[in-house]
């Protein structure tokens, strides 16, 4: 178990180490209590021109080690994945398009 | 959907809108990204001497008017429930009681 304190601002790495952005917060599908996205950010400074990257929540591992998340998606496939639309945190077209491209079975089945 | 940042403080109410306590912190089934307990507080003061209450998901509802949750669970029911034994959050045994004692059906099967 991971508490949601420990889950705002902590640190995501790649599996070799370096650090990649930090998780911003957690979108929750309020119905199931499934956890549908973690919101990753990276650059920009003080979250300032950060932008925000939904990630399936199985695309993360938590290393108690690192005291941080680790995951093998990369900042190009970051960059590169669907487009977000407006409202796109319930919108179930987007949520298929974000878990196919990152190969992460729906979590909503 | 809801934020992780709308949660953690997030008052709770009562059907009748009497506020209960707050939620602490959620706890997260890493494997499944299942949110297991949303751990409400209540009593104490600035946190101190407030004993904590680990809740089914399903028992919360988010009300967009309150911006809060609301409850059907009642203040003896809190007091009244399961003792949590040392590491509760990792030990499906507390589980299987907390979510029996709730009459909320498992979320890991």
């Amino acid at each position: 178990m991971v508490s949601s304190t420990d889950v705002n601002g902590t640190a995501v790495y790649s599996p070799s180490g370096d650090q990649l952005g930090e998780i911003d917060h957690l979108m929750i599908d309020k119905q199931s209590g499934q956890i549908a996205y973690a919101v990753m950010t990276f650059g920009g400074f003080l979250g300032i021109g950060s932008d925000e990257h939904p990630l399936p929540w199985k695309k993360l591992s938590f290393d108690t080690g690192l005291a941080g998340f680790v995951t093998d998606v990369t900042q190009e496939q970051l960059t590169g994945a669907p487009q977000r639309s407006e409202g796109w945190f319930d919108d179930r077209d987007y949520a298929r398009r974000n878990y196919d491209y990152y190969g992460v079975s729906p979590y909503w089945i």
